[in-house]
C-alpha cells in the first residue's frame, strides 16, 4: 500500500518541529477533520429521516477506522485508544450539564415521578434481569470462565442506555411528553447503572447475605440525594457569586467563565467525593438555567446558551466517531479467540436481554403509574409505552466505557465481552437510531389529529396550568385582589392534581425566598454601565 | 503535619470511585478552584491599576505551590507537571486565535510594517546579542558545561516576549498605536524565536559556514509565508463553506462549532507540516472575523466573540497558574545544586542580557523607521519607543516551555537554566506587569493633552482616513458619481501616504472579488427562517 509510505515523505520538511509530538499532532488533526465532515453531512442530511448526526458519526468512524486499519497494513485501527478518562472527565460531564441547562424544566418536573420510577427501579429491575439471563445463558454457548462479579457488571453495563442518542431521535417540541421522559429517565439511568457497576465492583462477594442488596439500596439513595444536593448547591453558588458580583460590569467574559468553571467544579467535586458527577452536573444545569442564566449580561446569556450547546454538540459528535473508530480495534478481535458464531451468539444473547430487560419495567411500571393517574389524558396509552421502550434500547458510550473498565485483560472471554457489548452498541444505535423517527412518525403522530399526542397537555389540564404557571411567570403582579378570587376558586382543581399543586407552592416559595437571593427571571439587578451592548461588533 | 493526615479521611466514602484516577480528579479541582478564586479576586482588583489578571494568577498558583509544598511535606509543589504539549497543543492556539480574531484590523495593518521590521529583525537582533553575551558571560561566572548550541537555544528562548501579559497591560483604547504594535510584534516574535529555536536545534554543528545563516534566513521566510498563506486558506475556507452551506438555518451550534474545529484544525495542520501554527492560526483569527464572522447568524455573532474570547481568558489565566505553581518545582531546585549566589548571577545576566538585547532593536529600528517617515505625527517619539522597549520586556509561558524542552536532563547546569529562566519569567512578569500600566499613565497620558498620545491618528490623516475607508465601509453605495469626483482629488493625498493607497486598493479588491464569494460585511445572505431570533430564551 503506497499510502503509508507515502505519508512520511510529505512531512519531511527543513526544519522538524521538535516540540510536539507527531503521533498526538496527527491523531487531533485527523479528528477535527472527521467532526467537520461530520457536521457538514450531518447538515446535508439533516432533511432526511433515517439519518441523524450520531449515525453519520459512527459510520464515518467506522470508516475512518477502515481506512487506517489499511495504511496501516493491518497493524491497528486506532489513532486515539479509547480511554475512560477522556469520556469521563471531558466529554460527558458537558454533554449531561448542557442537557440539564436546556431542558423544559416545567415537563421535566412535570414527569419527574415517571422519570423517578423508570431511571431507578427500571434500571434496576433491567439490571437484574440482564445479570440472571447472562448467567443462565451464558454457560449453555460455552463461555464458561466468567465469575458471578462480571455477570452482574455486564448486568449494569448493559443497563446503561444512551440519553445523546435519544436526544436527537426524539423532537421536544413534537412529543414533548415523551421527550422528557424518556430522556429525563436517560440521566437517572445513567446515574443508576454507574452506582450499581460501582457497588457491584465493590462488594465483597464471600460473604453475601440478605443485607447485601439492603446495603446497595442504602448506597444508591445517599449517593442520589447527596449528588442532586451538590448539585443544587453549586448551582446556587453561582447564581449567588454572579448576582452579588456582577462580573459583567467588567467583563462578560469572566460571567461566562464563571457559569462554566463551577458547572465543570460541580461534576468533579462530585467525583472526588465518589459521588455520583452525572447527577450533580445535571442539577446544576437545570439550577443555572433558572438562576444564574438570568443574573448576567444579554451577551453572556446568549453565548452561554449556544457556547454550552456547542461544546455538547462537539462532545456528543466526537464520542460516536471514536466508538466507531474503536469499533475495528483489531487487537481486542484477536484476543477474543471467538468464533464468529460464537460471537454472534453472545451479542444475540446481550441484546435479547437488553429486549426484555427494558420490556419487563416499561410495561409493567407505566401500567402501575396509570393505575395511580386518576385523569384518562394523564395515562400513557400502549402506543407512548411502546415508544418508550423502544427509544431507551440504544446502547452507547457508557456502556463502552464501563465495558472496557470491567473487562480489560488478558484472559479472551474477558475481550469476547468487550467485542461483544460494542456489537451491542453499533448495532442499536445504527438500526435503532435510524429507524425511530420515523417510526414515531407512524405510530404517533400520523394519526395524531384525533388523539393528543402529548396526553399530559390536554386542554384542561393546560388551562388548570395557565391559570397557576403564568401568574407565578409574571414576580410584579403580586397580591393583585383578582387572584385570590381566582384561587380560591381553583382549590378544588389543585386538590385533584398533585402536580400543579407542588409546583404552585414551588413557585410562591422561589419568589419569596430563592429569587431575591439568587436572582433569576425578573430579579436582576440593572447596572446602566454594563459592557453588553457597547461592544457588540469585532471590528 | 495534620493536613496531609485528614484529607484521605475525607475522601473515604461508601463505595470508591474506581473508574477515574483519583489524582487526576484532584487536579483537575484544584486547578477549576484556583481559577474561579483568580476570576474573583482579578474582578474585585479590576480598578486596581497596580495589579492584573496575570499578577494575580502567578501569585496564586505561588501560594498554591507553596500549600501543595507544605502538604506534601516538602517533596512536591506540583499537582500537574508542566507539559509543553498541554501548553503548545491546548492553551496557546485559543489565546492567539482569539488575538487574531478580535485584534483592530485596521490599526494592525497600518502598523503592518513595524510589526514585521521589530517582530523579525528586533527578534533576530535580541537572539544574537543574548547568545553572543551568554557564551562571553557564563565562562566568568562559573557556567561551563554547556555547549554552544545551549546558548544559541537561551538566545531563542529569551527572545520570545510574552504576548499574553502585554495584553492586559496595554489598552486598545488609549493607545492604540502602542498596543497593536507592541502586540502584533509579540505575535510575529513569538512565531520568530520558535522557529529560531527549532532551526537552532536541527542545525548540524560540526560544520557551520557562511550558508547556514543563509538557510536559516530562507528557512525562516519560507515558514513565515506559508505559514501566513495556511492561515489565510483556512480562513476562507470557513467563509466559503460556511457561506454556501448557510448552516444557521439549521442550527446555530453547527457554526459555531464549525468555526471553533476549523480554527483549530488550522493551527494542527501548521503543525503536522512543520510550519509555524502561532502565525498561521492568528491570521486564520483576522480572516475569520473579516469575512466568516459576517456570515453566521446574530446568535452565533454574540456566541463566538464571546466564546473565544472566554477560552482565551481561561486559558491565560491557567497558563500563569501553571507558572506560578511550577516555580516551586522542588526537584529542579534541588537538581541545579547552585548556590544562591550563582542562581542570583545567572538570573541577573539572564535579565540584563534581556533589557540589553531589547534595547538594541527597538531604539536603532524605531529610528530607522521615523527616517523614512515623511511626517512628523507619524514618527514614533522617544517616550513610545520607551514604553515599547518597557512592555516587551516580560517573559512568559513560551520561554519556560522552550526552556524545559531545551534542558530537561540530568546536568545540573541544564537544571540551572531551567530555574533561572524561571526567575526571570517570575521578575519580569510581576515587575513588569504591574508597573507598566502606571508608567504609561506618567509618561504618555498624563501630558497627553497637548501631545496626541497616538500620533498616526492625527486629524490630517483621519480626514483622508474617512475618505476612503468609509466608501469601502458601505458596499451597497456604488459606482456614484460623486465617488470619482472625490476620488480624483484627493489622488494627490493617496500618493503622499502609501499605507492608505494600499488600503485603498485592498477595499476595492475585496468588495470587488472577495466578499462576493467569501461573505463578509454587507454580503450576508439573509435567509428568513433562520433560527436565531426564534429560541433565545431558555425555558
Amino acid at each position: 500500500m503506497g499510502i503509508s509510505d507515502s505519508i512520511p515523505v510529505n512531512f519531511s520538511l527543513p526544519t522538524s518541529s521538535s516540540i510536539l509530538n507527531t503521533d498526538t499532532v496527527i491523531a487531533i488533526t485527523v479528528f477535527i477533520t472527521l467532526l467537520c465532515l461530520c457536521i457538514v453531512i450531518g447538515h446535508l442530511v439533516e432533511e432526511n429521516r433515517w439519518a441523524n448526526e450520531s449515525i453519520t458519526a459512527l459510520l464515518l468512524g467506522l470508516v475512518a477506522g477502515l481506512v487506517v486499519l489499511l495504511i496501516s497494513k493491518g497493524k491497528s485501527s486506532q489513532i486515539l485508544t479509547f480511554s475512560e478518562e477522556l469520556f469521563f472527565i471531558y466529554l460527558l460531564p458537558p454533554i449531561i450539564f448542557n442537557a440539564g441547562f436546556q431542558v423544559k424544566k416545567k415537563q421535566f418536573f412535570k414527569n419527574f415521578s415517571i422519570i423517578l420510577m423508570f431511571g431507578i427501579f427500571g434500571t434496576i429491575i433491567s439490571f437484574c434481569l440482564i445479570s440472571l439471563g447472562v448467567g443462565l445463558i451464558f454457560d449453555r454457548i460455552g463461555v464458561t470462565s466468567l465469575a458471578i462479579k462480571d455477570y452482574l457488571a455486564l448486568g449494569a453495563i448493559l443497563s446503561a442506555t444512551d440519553s445523546v442518542c435519544t436526544l436527537q431521535v426524539l423532537n421536544q417540541d413534537d412529543t414533548p411528553f415523551l421527550y422528557s421522559a424518556v430522556f429525563g429517565e436517560g440521566v437517572v439511568n445513567d446515574a443508576t447503572s454507574i452506582v450499581l457497576f460501582n457497588s457491584v465492583q465493590s462488594l465483597d462477594f464471600s460473604n453475601i447475605d440478605g443485607l447485601t442488596a439492603l446495603k446497595l439500596l442504602g448506597t444508591f439513595l445517599y449517593l442520589f440525594f447527596t449528588s442532586t444536593a451538590l448539585g443544587l448547591a453549586v448551582g446556587l453558588l453561582s447564581a449567588y457569586v454572579i448576582k452579588t458580583l456582577y462580573f459583567g460590569r467588567h467583563s462578560t467574559d469572566r460571567e461566562v467563565a464563571m457559569m462554566l468553571l463551577l458547572a465543570y467544579l460541580s461534576y468533579m467535586v462530585a467525583e472526588l467525593l465518589n459521588l455520583s458527577g452525572i447527577l450533580t452536573v445535571f442539577f446544576c444545569g437545570i439550577v443555572m438555567s433558572h438562576y444564574t442564566w438570568h443574573n448576567v449580561t444579554d451577551s453572556s446569556r446568549v453565548t452561554t446558551k449556544h457556547g454550552f450547546a456547542t461544546i455538547s454538540f462537539i462532545a456528543e459528535t466526537f464520542i460516536f466517531l471514536y466508538v466507531g473508530m474503536d469499533a475495528l480495534d483489531i487487537d481486542k478481535w484477536a484476543a477474543s479467540k471467538a468464533s464468529p458464531l460464537t460471537s454472534i451468539a453472545v451479542s444475540s444473547t446481550l441484546f435479547g436481554l437488553v429486549l426484555v430487560g427494558r420490556a419487563a419495567f416499561v410495561y409493567p411500571l407505566a401500567n402501575i403509574f396509570n393505575c395511580f393517574t386518576k385523569k384518562d389524558t394523564d395515562k400513557i396509552i400502549f402506543k407512548q409505552q411502546f415508544i418508550m421502550w423502544w427509544a431507551g434500547l440504544m446502547r452507547g458510550a457508557v456502556t463502552i466505557a464501563l465495558s472496557y473498565n470491567q473487562f480489560s485483560g488478558d484472559s479472551s472471554e474477558k475481550a469476547l465481552m468487550i467485542t461483544s457489548t460494542m456489537i451491542v452498541v453499533l448495532f442499536s444505535t445504527v438500526v435503532f437510531g435510524s429507524v425511530t423517527k420515523p417510526l414515531i412518525e407512524a405510530v404517533l403522530l400520523r394519526n395524531a389529529k384525533p388523539m393528543v399526542s402529548d396526553a399530559t397537555d390536554s386542554p384542561s389540564l393546560e388551562d388548570l396550568r395557565l391559570l397557576f404557571l403564568e401568574n407565578g411567570d409574571d414576580p410584579s403582579d403580586e397580591g393583585g385582589s383578582n387572584r385570590t378570587v381566582r384561587k380560591k376558586s381553583s382549590l378544588r382543581l389543585l386538590i385533584a392534581n398533585p402536580t400543579s399543586t407542588a409546583h404552585y407552592f414551588w413557585r410562591k416559595f422561589d419568589d419569596r425566598f430563592m429569587r431575591p437571593v439568587f436572582g433569576g427571571r425578573g430579579f436582576v439587578p440593572f447596572v446602566p454601565g454594563s459592557p453588553t451592548g457597547a461592544a457588540e461588533e469585532t471590528s
